[in-house]
């Protein structure tokens, strides 16, 4: 068996001691007799599982006691509805800055509920930058602000701290780069991410939300879209996905273990720098044209001159064990993703082989 | 290690050699140098899994043409939301039947969204029957008629054809009972099920719906909610639990492998006999009040005399490699969960310890 470099966006790679223990315990998990996916979400077991990955993942990124965790199924465009329907007001209106492909998803998801304003929009920039915070067209008594931290597609990353916006309270879908650095998440009203970037397993997301917002009336909703009833329950309303969340759990560990989210931080700073470098210095060859500072550490979306040496460099990476590098189909060319659990050597790994395709084929 | 006869009501038991094979792949599917749960939902190799696991599902269950399949996060639950979202009218109603603790929380669901008319309600005889089909009060031009195929925690089922309800299609929760037994699809209009229960792991669930109700305009919903945009996408309209529905269709093949639904129909009928003769074998040491033409095949609930022995029932069979026969904190007791992954011997080894209990404690 022979492990290879997995550049995708997500799902996307996960440590290999954290599968190597998930397929060690699969048919009997700590001498049970039985998979954790067999067993009940209210065993002691399952519990004890459930409660430790929470207390792991409140130390990893310094979660305050008075912002709730849950996790829950439906990956993050369910919790972009959810926003809405927990947290806005009848006849109120919500903020969305707009840096990328999946704002906009997300103010698809609330339309049929509130009124949105999109109060920055970085398309006609051809999302290469973040508009500047002092041109955000933000409405007093907005039931809140909702920016994307990391755009997976068009790769632009807000960095530095949180954007000031004032009264409203900041939501934020993090879903590529939760736990990629230190955050201050006192700053931010809901924390959200789908689990299969940054965090490990697809099929379990994480919301952190700040326990007062929960006290909103929010919208008319089924008790199953109710965050008060999940939190009410410790994420156990109905049967969670335990299989992804004991596995998310693994990730929180192994994060920890490794030296937690400030070494992160060093490590995906370093294969970013690797990668840029390669297309900043391949004359062309190789192109990204989000401005510097507002680049993604994350997902680098590049592009080469023309479609055929685009598919020869998927072709050609892949026979080289350099996975999914192909970009996603809304903006075409090629996308790595460098999630915590590529390793550095991933990113060096990537950087040759471009060097290389660039002599044989530039 | 030694696996134990696992009795839980769900999460559930899996078939060993399905989880011996997602063991196997744990760290490369197929020889790809990655695990199936690392890969993109995307990728030509998980959109083959996916179909695949359409297929057999497909074959399994009988499911004509004219039904659309969808595999979704977010379980049972958040399917009963969902049915009225998409299926509802503006000022319409709805019919429900109640038969056990499922009924009621479905109805909970849709509360806020349309008018429920209870059509009939198992309730006041304790849930210990289905009350007859020519006492239901359905309401003419009713957008659909709900029951509960299986009550998984009262341990109520209906037996036999679907009922005939007239003009409204007839929607069924099948979670705990899908794939148990031949049933005629085209009588229903939508069946749907989380699959931890009859069709392998936690965190996908099934549903099959008409695809002439899809036409429907429903009710104002997120995108993410509506099932027109999931069917469109081929359940790919965002990040599907990728995992959970490539262990899903390994189940499936299992299943098919096994023999398909009539042999699990013949299986299901011998290990509920063995456990029912247990039970109405003991001189009423061991208590089920449901009518016997109403008894669940899939889950048994069942009554010592007093707590005591029931907390000692627990102990003592988990000592005795029998898993997760605690009752449901609604109700109390013992449970037994007979879902197709559970062998007969499984069922035979529990009427065994029930005697042998009796003859210690009786």
């Amino acid at each position: 068996m022979t492990r290879v470099y997995n550049f995708s966006a997500g799902p996307a790679t996960l440590p290999e001691s954290v599968l190597r223990q998930a397929q060690a315990e699969m048919l009997d998990w700590n001498g049970i007799g039985a998979s954790i996916v067999e067993i009940s979400h209210r065993s002691a077991e399952f519990i004890a599982v459930a409660a430790r990955a929470e207390a792991d993942l409140r130390k990893l990124i310094g979660i305050p006691e008075d912002y709730a965790v849950l996790f829950l199924s439906g990956g993050a465009t369910t919790q972009q509805a959810l926003l809405a329907l927990n947290f806005a007001s009848p006849g109120g209106t919500v903020d969305y800055v707009v840096t990328g492909h999946w704002g906009k998803t997300a103010i698809k998801q609330v339309r049929p509920y509130v009124k949105v304003n999109i109060a920055a929009d970085g398309e006609p920039d051809g999302f290469t930058d973040i508009p500047p915070r002092e041109s955000w067209q933000l409405t007093p008594g907005a039931d809140y602000v909702h920016i994307t931290a990391n755009e997976t597609i068009h790769g632009v990353e807000f960095r530095g701290d949180a954007p000031d916006v004032g009264e409203a309270p900041l939501f934020a879908d993090f879903s590529s780069s939760i736990a990629s650095e230190p955050i201050d998440v006192s700053k931010y009203g809901v924390i959200y991410a789908g689990a299969q970037k940054n965090l490990g397993p697809v099929g379990v997301a994480v919301v952190i939300v700040r326990r007062d917002l929960l006290k909103r009336e929010g919208l008319p909703r089924a008790d199953i879209f109710d965050y008060r009833s999940h939190e009410a329950r410790d994420s156990m309303l109905n049967t969670p996905p335990t299989w992804n969340w004991y596995l998310a759990g693994l990730v929180f560990r192994w994060m920890l273990e490794e030296g937690g989210v400030e070494e992160f931080a060093r490590r995906n700073a370093e294969k970013s720098r690797i990668v840029y470098d390669a297309i900043d210095g391949s004359g062309g060859f190789y192109r990204n044209q989000v401005l510097p500072e507002f680049r993604s550490r994350m997902n680098i979306p590049f592009f080469l001159p023309d479609e055929a040496l685009t598919a020869r460099f998927v072709a050609e990476s892949k026979e080289a064990g350099l996975l999914a590098l192909k970009g996603h189909k809304a903006v075409g060319g090629l996308r790595a993703s460098l999630y915590n659990a590529m390793p550095v050597n991933g990113a060096r790994a990537l950087a040759d082989f471009m060097r290389d395709f660039q002599k044989r084929h530039g």
